[in-house]
């Protein structure tokens, strides 16, 4: 079974890095880009077929791993 | 407007940041993942409202610094 988990900042997070991407955007001559925020995805397979128990073992993965879950929010998908 | 960019490594290229997230998810007792590949996604907000021009601005952004072209596939998702 494969699931995709996205991890992004929470809303009113300084995002230091999307700062810098902006500012190299536009000293390569690159306008009409009012802001980024960067984010990280995550490709999993699982070798479980079983759909519940592979979102628990997505969630225990994101609580104590992928995802600061003090500054960052995380999504799960499952696919398939 | 809102877009989403989101990059991946090709199928094929080794992902070392995965296979470490997979040996820390073993040893933190989460059983169950069989593979981890790491991507970027950055949301991003475009001053323009046209979506066309949304489109060429996103590419460029992508060909020329969001995503190493060599290595990595990335997907453009203009929402709204």
């Amino acid at each position: 079974m494969k699931a995709r988990v996205t991890v992004t900042l929470k809303t009113g997070v300084l995002d230091p890095q999307g700062k810098a991407i902006e500012g190299a955007l536009k000293s390569l001559g690159i306008e009409g880009v009012g802001s980024v925020r960067q984010g990280k995805v995550f490709d999993l397979e699982l070798t479980t077929a079983d759909r519940e128990a592979a979102e628990a073992v997505l969630k225990d993965a994101c609580e104590k791993l992928l995802a600061n879950t003090v500054i960052e929010n995380y999504r799960i998908e499952i696919q398939g």
